[in-house]
Formats: structure tokens, sequence, C-alpha cells
């Protein structure tokens, strides 16, 4: 019996020692079928330990079918259980593995769609989490509804009509996880084979990726500095649904007019097509209020989505679509089937929050923040580059695009600028017709103060030279 | 200018009260292309408001090109905007609609896979939430990993070698939204078209229509008492995976024997076929420890999947899958795509739980409660109806299968046992193979107290007689 090893200063259970060694032996054929285990009194004599663990050890082993007790004469191995190759080790895992996407310390990064992390009011939403999970109904802990939580969808339909000219009644909302998770859903809700996807160039790479469902073409249509060129909307194509960005471009930034925003409510309906509207950042607008949304022009054609990344916070994945009524039912079964529901509780926070009025008070401050760093970024661009540089989209959002008189961003240029120790994005990377934008770079300032800004473009200039 | 009206008790803003009405007459046509408005200061003295206001309905109008300003000579309406059918209404909406889902105040709800909701620590779960909202790092607010935080991978592969047998590196493993968006996250990562799907017949309706990807054929293998008839197995098949319930068969409630997972596993070897391992509920073992995973017998070949729906709480939406490493990037892309990754804070919170020893206590806390709710139910169900009842599947989890003999749970009985008030789950609906499980019925017994379970069985007697 020198064949088990108790190690007591391990931290794995002696019982579980025990019997996981009987079970590998088992396992690799070691101990065959038929023979017997030692008595349970023998084998706590032999290891020095309370006969209790060798029953539990054994009891387990009896219950998984390794062993078989004949009755009044020990315990033996069981029939059929040899297993070749059973080579792993049991392993405590302890990999603190330095998470490779952790920043270099003095990197400054101007990444796009990042709202200032640090001014989250952490704070008052732990407050209403803690009175929230005191508060809230048994039930609300169980199974929801795929839809999500009424109370949240009726305080986000008002919301949305009085800060977007959003028209929808609750029962149109779905609550997803972030955005991506609405993209997503729309491109199988909206999928049929065989079918076509108008989407603008550029448009963020992630997306043209969620839309490439087997068998769908995407259609690119080129954006201006006013968003999709409207007259260049293909004739004789049947769309699935035309997917724009209206009140703020994504990438370049322009503002939809309400001519183009008619263009093509009357193209979609003469196509028979949906219009998805990704309203993403469009809260944050620094010369006026947010423009009317497109859904409200045509409730029963345009597919609205929203987020709560922007203007609150992205770890929060809280993002929304607005169904026309005749795909709600296929909307909710499909949101079932991908994963039941979003988060209850979470949603009942932020129902909270906005109810209360903090979402607005929220966002009235961070737009005077984010106000102060644009026009830090665009002071600071103008000092150091002048007119070799020309700015695009920045009447919205958390981002602008910088256009560079004779410059192309090549990949060895943009590791150039990293090495300086500050980082931007190209717009190429999102163009689908290619070598069109290659001087221009995104660069986000949701997430940066002004001293870093001013010092981000000052190393910029090192390395962008006349 | 007495048409344009505002109502000053509606809430809605008055600049909004007027630029929505001047926004509906140049869509509808009823002021055209260059069509003067009324000055801001004429207008203002008409509705004998603030100039201020005026200036702001036009200014939202004049950014969303409805108007435009001609120098020195007023405001006008612009070109190409009228809109035929522009037929909605500004409505609040103000639709509170009962959740159709209430469940009438009198039924006793035997519905399987609900933990008990009233015992959650939700004082504890709302203080950990409030402490980890104030101490997490900014960087957690913003967007993060696909496969989840790494605090809650690390502290969860531990948790799942000290309690399950299950060998894995935090690497290995993707939190997901729910085991539901687990199985539909492997349904896409294993799918080829053409492929095969094995499961477990019965198996739960909705995992049968995720699966059920364009392309995939179901095959289904029937279950015993101890869970997959691993001697059906089809032979000369080439299936993409086959999809257990090896520690608690859904619905019937075997336990896969040891010899059973070795016959499986050679299978899929010899198949080249992947295991997924769906672990719902084996922590509430009652006789025993629970069994060690299958995965812990192949790790290379058994994708496993775990939810704390069952262990926790279902509307925390929190379940994990552990790849083999070969389907690791995958995966992750696959979640990126799907909703970026599940909600941050939430993970760090279920973290500290973890790590702080409550899930631990609440389990063996929660153990004890369904053990006793377990052994009333079987207790009501041997007194009322004695012999005429079997019980299957009742080892493990928080639901039994009981079996009438010579009775047939048709949906009219099953209404008159709804209309007694007390509600229960047929089995065949889970069932692939018809009208072999007619007479048996789910009855979970994790979410009523022993009252109702005592009180729910004498109302099913009531219905179901000799």
């Amino acid at each position: 019996m020198t064949w088990i090893d108790i190690d007591r200063t391990s931290g794995i259970p002696l019982y579980r020692q025990i019997y996981e060694q009987f079970r590998k032996k088992i396992l690799q054929g070691e101990m065959q079928c038929g023979e017997q285990l030692p008595s349970t009194r023998e084998l706590a004599s032999y290891l020095q330990v309370s006969r209790n663990i060798i029953v539990e050890a054994y009891e387990q082993l009896l219950a998984e079918g390794f062993i078989e007790g004949r009755h009044g004469s020990g315990t033996y191995v069981a029939e059929g259980i040899y297993l070749e190759r059973l080579d792993h080790e049991w392993v405590i895992p302890c990999n603190p593995a330095a998470d490779s996407e952790k920043e270099h310390g003095d990197i400054i990064n101007f990444r796009h769609g990042i709202p200032a992390l640090d001014l989250f009011p952490r704070r008052l939403w732990g407050q209403l989490a803690k009175q929230i999970y005191n508060d809230a109904a048994d039930a609300t802990f169980g199974y929801g509804q795929p839809e999500g939580c009424h109370e949240l969808r009726v305080v986000l339909a008002r919301y949305l009509l009085k800060t977007r000219g959003v028209i929808c009644d609750p029962e149109q909302l779905i609550i997803t996880t972030g955005a991506t998770q609405a993209l997503s859903l729309i491109a199988k809700l909206l999928h049929t084979p065989g079918s076509e996807v108008i989407v603008e160039d550029p448009i963020t790479h992630e997306i043209h990726t969620i839309f490439s469902l087997p068998g769908t073409t995407l259609q690119p249509v080129p954006v201006d500095q006013y968003g999709l060129r409207t007259d260049l909307l293909p004739i004789n194509k049947k769309a699935g649904f035309v997917y724009v960005t209206p009140s703020h471009q994504f990438p370049l930034g322009g503002v939809l007019p309400i001519q183009r925003r008619v263009q093509l409510i009357q193209y979609a309906r003469s196509a028979g097509s949906y219009i998805v509207e990704d309203d993403y950042d469009s809260e944050f607008r620094y010369e006026s209020p947010p423009i009317s949304s497109l859904q409200g022009l045509d409730p029963d054609r345009v597919i609205y989505i929203g987020t709560f990344s922007k203007n609150l916070l992205p770890a929060l994945r809280m993002g929304y679509i607005i169904l026309p009524h005749s795909l709600i039912e296929r909307g909710r079964s499909l949101k079932w089937l991908t994963d039941l529901h979003t988060p209850s509780l979470e949603q009942l926070i932020l129902a909270r929050f906005i109810d209360e009025g903090h979402l607005d008070r929220h966002i009235a401050k961070m737009k005077k923040v984010y106000r102060r760093r644009r026009d830090c970024l665009i002071r600071s661009l103008t000092q150091y580059f002048a007119d070799q540089v020309t700015i695009h989209g920045h009447s919205t959002g958390l981002h602008l695009v910088a256009e560079f008189s004779g410059l192309v961003f090549t990949s060895a240029m943009l590791q150039r600028i990293e090495q300086a120790g500050v980082k931007v994005y190209p717009v190429e990377i999102h163009a689908i017709q290619k070598d069109k934008q290659q001087n221009r770079i995104i660069m986000g300032y949701g997430n940066v103060t002004e001293e870093e800004i001013a010092e981000g473009v000052r190393r910029l200039r090192l390395v962008i030279t006349r």
C-alpha cells in the first residue's frame, strides 16, 4: 500500500487526493477490473488519517461508478473503465498573465468611442445598485422576458421621445447587451439568403464582419462631409436593409441633412427595404440640440439602435433596438435563443438612474467636458500643424477626423507615432474601397484630459514633419 | 400666425413644441420650399414666450436643414423636404401593460430550473456591488476583453478544479451571458454545413432550436435512468459534436456512470467529434459530493458549459464555456462579434463573491434547503399517490420527474391541473421521439416552500384520480 500519497500542505482536501489517485489508477489501467481495494480501516491506519476521510473518498468513487461493493466482501474496481491517454495532471492554475492589452504607461491614446471613464458617477451608481438589490421584488431575480425589464423600457421610451424625437411604444424596445448585440440580432433578423445590405463606406470594420452573413453581399455607398451620398444609392437593387449613422457618421463625422434623410426614406420605401439607424453618440452635439432621429420620420421602416456605452459606460454593455411592430415577435424570439435576456438588475439600476434625472445631468455635465476637450484638440492641431491639417466631423460626438495634406499614414508611420508615445487610428482600416482615406486619422477625445491632448499633439508633431 | 399652438401643461419643452410643429408642416408640404418663417421677435411676441425659445427652435430646424437663413433677409423653408405619409403623432407612451407573464397569485408553480429567489443574499451582493463600483480601476469601466475579466476567470478556474474536477487554465474560459449564450456560441463555433449533432432525447426544446442551424441535422439518442444510452450512439456518423448533460440529465435526471463516460469519450475520439458537457445544476447532489466532470477525462475533446443561474441567480445572466486550446481564438472572436463581452462590473462582483467564500457558503446552505424541499416533495407524492407514482432523477439538482402509471398528460389534463391552482411541466414537450414520455411530468422544487409543495401535491391529487 505504498502507492497512495497524501500531501497535507497542498490545500487540496485529503479525501479528494485519495479519490483522485484511485480514479487515475483505474482510468490508466494500473488498477484493473475486479481488483480489490484496501478496506477503509486499513487505509486510514496506513495513511494516518481519520477513517471518515477514506469513507468519503470511497463513496465518491462508488457514486461515480469506479468501484463497486460486493456485499460483505469488500470493495472492487468496476468493469469497463480503462481509458487510454489520460495524461492530464491536476494542476492548480496560477497564471495571472499580464493583460496583453494593458497599455504602456506613457502612451496618450486617442482611442475613439471611449467616454471619460474617470468621470462616471461611480458612487451614485453603486448606491443605486445597493438600493435596487435591497428593494427589488423576488421575482426580479428569476428569469425575465427577452425584451428586457418593463420599467426600463417605459422610462427609455419617454426619454428617447423627449431627447431624440424617437417615436416608440415600450413594446417596440428590446434591451440588448450593447449595440453590438443589437447589430448582430438585426443582421440575423433581416437576413434572407442572396440579399444585399447597403452600408456607408467607410464604416467600422466590425460591423462589416457582423453583416457579412453567408449569402449576403455588402454594397458600399460612399460618404462625404454630410454623410451618406444618397444620390449614389444603387438603383434596381433589392437591399434587405440600409445601415446608416445619420447623426454622426462613423468615422468621418458628417451629419445627414434633412434632404438626404427624405431621399433615403423614399429610396427604402420604393425598394421595400428597412433602414437601420445607428445613433451611437449624438447626444454630444456641441453647436445645437441633437438632431431628430430618422426613425421619427418613418417608424415602420426605420429600426433604431442606441447604446449607453458612449453617454454612460462601455462596461455596462447596455444597448437597445426599436423595432417596427411587424418585427417585434421575431426579434424577441431571436434574443431569447441568443442569451434569454440581458441581466435584469442592471436594467433596473439604469431605469432608476434615468428616471431620477441623473442621466440628463450626467450628459449635460459631460457635454461641457467634451466640448472643452474637443476645442483643445482643435486648438492644438491648428497650433502645431496650421494649414497642413483639415478637421472633419467635429460637430458631434467623442471623436473628430484630422486630415493631413500630402501625408500617408502607413503602418510604419503609425508605428513611429506610437513609439513617440501617442496612439491614433487610421480611417483607412474602416474603408471598404481602399486608398482614399490614407491621409486621415480618427482622434477620440472622450477619455483624454486637456493636458494629455496638448501633449499628444505635440508628440505627433515630432513625427509628422512638414 | 394662428397656426402655431403651444401647450404649457404638456411637459414638453416649448422650443420642442414649436420646432416640432414647423417640422411637421414642412415634411407634410403644408409649408413649402422658399416660404418665409416669421421672425423670431414676431413669433415670440405672438406666442408670449421668451425670444430665446424661438431662437432655440429655429436653430434646431436650421441644424437639421429644414430651414435656411438668407443673410439679412429672414428665414426660409429649404428645398427637397416634402415627405408623403408622415402620419405619426408625437404621443407620450404611457402603457404600463400588465406583464402577461405575471402569475395568478394563487398558482403553485413547480417550474424547473429556478433556485429559491427569496434566499439569494441580496444585501451582501448589494454591498459587494457598491464596494466594487467604488474600488474598481477606471479602466474597468471601459471596453473589456471578449473572454471576460481576468479576475473572474482565475477565481473560477480554481473553483471548478476544487469542486468539479474540471481541468482548465483561465485562458480557456470565456464568460458568457448565461448558459444559453454559451450554447448558441458553441453551435456556431462547431458548425460545418452538412454536419450532424448528436443530442440526448429528451432534451430541452430550446436547445433543440439553438442547435438546428441551417444545414445541421440533429441525431437524437435515447436516454434511460442512467442518462445517455451510449450503446445506441450511431456508428459511421461524422458528428460535429455530442451534447450531453451527464451530471443530471435534463429532464429525466440520470447520472451518467463512469463506464458510459469512458464509452462516450472513446466514441468521440474515434469519430473525431467534440463532446459538449452541460453541467447546469450538479452542485446540488444530495447523496454524495458532485460527480467529477467529463471534461476532466479529456480536456482536449470536451467543451464544458456552466452557469450561475441555478446555484446563484438567473437574473445575473452569467455563464461560461471552457474551450480546448485549439478553439480559444475562434471562440473569443465569435463572442466579440456577438456582443463584445459580458458586463464587466458584475463579473468583478461575482469574482469577489466566490473569492471570499460566499458562493461555497451559499451552496452549502441551499443544498440543505433543497434537500428538505426534495424530501418533502417525494413524501407528498408518496403520501397522495402511493404506488401510482414512480420518481426519477431525484439524486441531484432542482427538479425530479414523476411518472404516473396509466396516465397521459394531455393538454386538457394540464389545463385542469392549472385550474386547480398548480403548474407542472410535461416531459413530452422536450421529447424528440414523441409519445414515449406522456405519463411523466417535471416538478421543480427550487423556488417553492415545503408548505407550497404539500399543498401543490394535494391539489394535483384532486385532478389526478385513480
